[in-house]
């Protein structure tokens, strides 16, 4: 397989589905990550026609983990180079790159990916093998994906040691911007807050540092990931700014904040007893099988060991290229 | 000394003040709280009047740690039992304590203090001997403190592990809504918001997490905390929602959010690399040594051993009741 940009998230695909054992090769735009990933002893190289035309000879699954705004000119190379390989991805917003592989013409070779992992550090310095462990990787379920690309990203997912979550590409990016993208808006507006009080970084304590750890995050990978989710933030953002607003006014009044706080606690507790049963009855491939997954999905199942084909049994996956 | 109150914080108080050599005894209102603390080998009561007895024969330093709404009522008995007695207390808002410390005519034996630490749960079976070890431990110094009851005080948060920031009541309550209140609110926000979208708990990774790990919080506490310092809250909370309603606009236009991201970004570097100078040129008692401390403390200055005061020296501390 064959992983665009050896960034925190691709470079640890590549880590990840090598301790598997699989065969990777991969491509850096730098030639500083491009080395750091060879003196590890990897297979990278800056030169992006070498990297998919190796992919095409071996029709290898190319994993596309470039930021988003050096998305489009990559999806046009695969196309010029590599057009029959199958093609997933790592970004975190789905719709804007199902638009941009749309406008390629790579739509039909295409299933989107997004790893719900990461850390506030960046670069192959950063990567780790173990970065996917337990952690949901959404694949998308659009109507037009095709069951054996499919198959080929669920089981890399699986090889990294995610569990895979089934979801419609817009259906993932309303809740991404909630569990992601607000979190990190409202992490950047505590730490600001807080940053014009004297006293407060004095006594700032476990709730200030949880509240604004992902505010360390490099402002262009937060940037990045809210604008191009800008619709669905704004929706989810609207929602957060009326339940503060109404708190606002009630403390202003003298009256109890219990709507927001019963409300967020008792959300909270959900959220510690959510529990994710297995997906484990759907063949790909057969008919209905995408929206028998997205109702799975959204029903908190997950997918932890490989699904069944409708071409290939689960006892004989696809071998990992 | 002798401790009203032994919920999270007052019990952990015990612990870590017992721990120290010091001789503690406690009153607890249920009758559960008491025996728990008991079955662990300490001297707690449910008859407060007992309690103030002994600690009025003792002259011990009175540490109140019942949550706002029972304060009065317990300051009012500390008056007509022990009113010789120094007094300090744990709760989180300052201001609010002072105006019923006023009301109850305590004000001249009163050291308002703020151990600024906790977990999300409560009760005598989450105390722990070391909760406040290296953790920032407020006391008030306000222009009616008495020095000798501020060096009772300090000795007190000193021996339990914690570093001392002195404030004013009122910085205090700001920085506190800043770091603490406001962050509750932002977590029961988020909290809120993604339970009512489907798949988000299915997503949640790291970020949300964290963002809403105080929302796990019991609403009583929260409800207290942030009703009590209402008027501090909504001004912090107002410059949050300003930001944050920016970055909105921005997002539906179309614009970058690069205005808070980078703010956001810069403030939360700014305190990774916040450092805490000692103060130890201050002596208790002196002119104008609340000044001293409160300026120290609002340029991140903190007390890691004890000040010497102006009538018993650092070298020869005042013995610990």
């Amino acid at each position: 397989m064959c992983v665009i940009g050896l960034g925190l998230i691709g470079g640890s695909v590549m880590r990840a589905a090598t301790t598997a054992g699989r065969d990777v090769f991969g491509y850096n735009r730098s030639i500083d990550g491009a080395d750091a990933a060879r003196a590890d002893g990897f297979d990278a190289t800056t030169d992006l026609d070498e990297a998919l035309g190796k992919a095409a000879d071996a029709g290898a699954l190319i994993v596309l983990a470039v930021p988003m705004p050096a998305l489009a000119p990559i999806l046009r190379r695969v196309r010029d180079r590599a057009p029959h390989c199958p093609v997933t991805d790592v970004t975190s917003v789905k719709g804007a790159v199902l638009a941009e592989v749309r406008a390629a013409g790579l739509l039909e070779r295409f299933v989107g990916g997004h790893p719900m992992a990461g850390t506030a550090h960046s670069g192959w310095h950063a990567t780790d093998a173990g970065l996917f462990v337990d952690a949901p990787w959404v694949l998308s379920v659009d109507e037009q994906v095709d069951g054996q690309v499919w198959t080929e990203a669920m089981t890399l997912a699986l090889d990294c040691g995610a569990f895979v979550v089934p979801a419609l590409s817009d259906e993932h990016d309303l809740a991404a911007a909630t569990i992601s993208h607000l979190p990190h808006l409202l992490a950047e507006a505590l730490a600001t807050t807080a940053g014009a009080i004297p006293l407060s970084f004095a006594l700032a304590a476990g709730s200030f540092r949880d509240g604004t750890r992902v505010a360390a995050t490099a402002p262009e990978l937060v940037r990045a990931m809210c604008e191009a989710n800008a619709t669905q933030l704004v929706s989810v953002l609207d929602q957060a700014l009326r339940l503060l607003t109404d708190a606002r006014d009630h403390l202003a009044e003298g009256r109890p904040v219990s709507d927001l706080v019963d409300a967020g606690h008792a959300a909270r507790l959900r959220y510690d007893t959510f529990s994710r049963p297995s997906i484990d009855d759907v063949v790909i491939g057969a008919d209905g099988w995408r929206a028998e997954l997205a109702a799975a999905g959204r029903a908190g199942g997950v997918i932890r060991s490989a699904l069944p084909t409708r071409d290939s049994p689960a006892e004989n996956p696809p071998h990992p290229r």
